[in-house]
């Protein structure tokens, strides 16, 4: 059936180059009801499937076989029609199908959870699995899919190499955060840590230490998978299944990370924008008025370079001017919070920054010493409106110093071949890590992880 | 640094597209040695920097700084080279590096696992972090990546939605084979199934049932993520966590999903036979004589379709003329050992094939019934030298068939989102998966599903 009938996606495309649709002769679709009015001679109906965030106007007139059907046909309905393209160019929509023939292939039964009206956020996370099937969602989903061809265009065009590192891990990377195990059932049936793979397993919570022997063979390489925290945090931020963006470049120093940073961040925006025209100007719209105005600073902007000891002093600068943070004590080897990123790069840089050169009693173990002896050669990039996107560093590629590090961290047992990238032809590497949810919900607007995620993992539950 | 060297494929590419590469002065290369071999007053560096299969050759005299240390360089080796091009036209590379400076940038210690001779594919699945400095494995996870560009520019191309389908989940689909099952620990240190979600918690299997929303919504969509299944199968083509594409389209009926596979299968593998010559050329050559005839026999075929009641009875009549199986009592009814569907593609068909409308009994519940009651609309896709690679079916999508169907295999109370699809709005639709890694072992003709995989998760351990 599929070949037999046209795309919307199609004819609004044939439309905007030019084609006349008029002639085209008996158009036919078939898609999802999205209103239907009838005043009992004419009856229009807005028609959606999927292919695109617009609706086509489907016409029909009372003399339609199975008119008094059709006219009571309800929100989310499954139809096929066929007709001819009349265009309407005095209209809002360019043109319309005026139908010959509506063949209702699925009715909605009256206890449909999604009515014409406008719903909550919070209502349509109750029914997730529907949420696609609205304005907000359509075009929050499509956009996601985007985001996750423009990764994978611009580092496949830079010649990086995609890695699939391994979800389950018998090592917990950073040692940060709490992890989920996983386990079967032994002999006995009771559950096992072990009974598997004969050690214990668990979720991973980041590609990296996998994905640095790959740079060090193929030079640039990127993961992009699912990730894993079991941390019950109920924040619009957090969720304990996300996907990541994990690359890692050869021969690289936290300068080339940095324009490496600003690079992607810059062509997935610009990609987006140039793909998604009708969901950014929805989101724009109904939203978060001034997303593309805030969208299109940052593409205009050079990423400011800025040393952790400077923003801590500019931190204390505006405390002592009288500005008052939450957690107001600033003090150098502080970790940042949120409010002081956003503080520096919404009010003193004015756009988008990198922060570096942390102190390394806060930074995670694998992260390059600098000369000073007391920071490390990591990077936070921070942008208006949202604060950390991206977090990076180079990699501590000195084989003592990494073992002596390792030694304090307890790890270099299961570790092991990490550290021996470091003897056997290692060389200078650097590498970031981006969430791919937040990332897709800075450049929507749309706030809550909750959303973003198709199906979200979040401490409350797994209704689905 | 790494805005100031050339790529090695930049330098390959330059040449194949006729640039003079002698009048480009000063080049900047860095890589790892592959070989070293020195006479005293000329040596000679096989370099590689991960960017292409190729290696260059780089070319050093005993007049060079460093010459005694350079000369004595081991495989593995990291360096910066700069020098000029020249070209040789009259040897096996169009072009080598006359080195006048090499900086050491990592050296390998002796006791470096990797040695310039053959390993076995056993042994380097000990050193599994190692494997992509060799020839075949820098071929194999390039080709990996490529395969997975592929996938998403096909289906992008074609406006399919891809949808992040879950990996923790509360059901387990199909109900098929062991499910691992995830844990944290409780309030008294114990490992808990429902500790964090408040229910018990598996890691996906198939994404199908989650995406399934997606294509009443999109139409056209597709998952590409990580699945898992805990059983501890001991063969080459079965590991515990493998990535899985599964597309699933509206208004599609069994015939539509076959056409759907067959571009698929065609269009990847032609994308890598053109991105990838060097290391598709290598594959044919050194791992499997005769894979580029093969792919491009499956390129030339159409399809041929096949009802499962006709193959049994080919198989009975193979059976009564004196062919052995190891399973060689053929009824209707039974499922097809991958024996069978190799005899099928391979000795009847010699080709490419679906076979189609499979029993009821053998197969999923969510799959169309037939109208004769007894089969199913599945299909699997099957192919000379591997058996099975694609399995599909269009789905139930009549509410009170595939109620029953639900409340005998009691996923009823789980899975009651799933059958609501059918009473809003519900239309025909049908979907397939693909075994990302079997794909790639398939177009590679790298058997061992353990070497096609960054880091092989199967039931042997979790070295790294």
């Amino acid at each position: 059936m599929q070949t037999k009938v046209s795309t919307i996606q199609s004819l609004f495309a044939a439309y905007q180059q030019g084609e006349d649709l008029a002639a085209q002769g008996l158009v036919k679709v078939s898609g999802w009801v999205r209103t239907n009015r009838d005043n009992g001679s004419i009856g229009f109906i807005a028609l959606n499937d999927g292919t695109c965030f617009k609706n086509m106007q489907v016409v029909y007139h009372e003399d339609l076989l199975g008119h008094e059907e059709i006219s009571h046909l309800l929100t989310g309905a499954a139809i096929y029609v066929e007709g001819k393209i009349v265009l309407t160019p005095e209209m809002k929509q360019p043109f319309e199908l005026q139908a010959s023939k509506i063949e209702i292939l699925g009715q909605v039964e009256p206890d449909y959870p999604l009515q014409k009206k406008r719903h909550s956020f919070e209502y349509l996370r109750e029914i997730a699995y529907l949420r696609p099937r609205t304005n907000t969602f359509s075009a929050l989903y499509r956009v996601r899919s985007v985001l996750a061809l423009a990764i994978h265009e611009f580092f496949q065009g830079k010649g990086f190499v995609y890695v699939h590192t391994p979800i389950l891990t018998g090592n917990d990377a950073e040692g940060a955060g709490q992890v989920f195990t996983v386990c079967t059932k032994d002999d006995e049936g009771k559950l096992s840590e072990t009974a598997f793979y004969g050690q214990k397993t668990s979720l991973t919570v980041s590609g990296q230490l996998h994905v640095e022997p790959f740079a060090l063979a193929f030079r640039d390489v990127y993961t992009f998978g699912p990730t894993f925290r079991a941390e019950k945090s109920n924040t619009p931020r957090h969720a304990s299944e996300f996907w990541m963006i994990e690359p890692e470049i050869a021969f690289a120093d936290l300068e080339d990370d940095m324009d490496l940073m600003e690079e992607t961040i810059k062509y997935v925006i610009r990609f987006v924008l140039d793909r998604c025209p009708d969901e950014m100007a929805f989101f724009d719209q109904m939203i978060a008025p001034g997303l593309l105005q805030k969208l299109n600073d940052v593409l205009a902007a050079p990423f400011r370079r800025m040393e952790y000891t400077e923003a801590i002093g500019l931190l204390q600068e505006a405390v002592k001017n009288g500005h008052k943070f939450d957690y107001n004590k600033i003090e150098w080897g502080m970790d940042l919070q949120s409010e002081h990123e956003r503080f520096l790069t919404e009010q003193i840089v004015k756009g988008p920054m990198f922060l570096i050169n942390y102190p390394k009693d806060i930074k995670a173990f694998y992260m390059r010493e600098n000369d000073d002896g007391k920071t490390v050669a990591a990077c936070d990039c921070l942008v208006p409106g949202e604060g950390e996107i991206i977090g990076g560093s180079q990699r501590e590629e000195r084989y003592e110093i990494l073992k002596a590090k390792m030694e304090k961290q307890g790890n270099i047992e299961e570790l092991d071949w990490y550290l021996n990238l470091r003897k056997w032809g290692g060389c200078i590497h650097s590498g970031f890590g981006i969430g791919f949810d937040r990332l897709l919900s800075y450049i929507t607007g749309v706030a809550n992880i909750r959303d973003t995620e198709p199906y979200p993992r979040t401490s409350g539950g797994l209704r689905f």
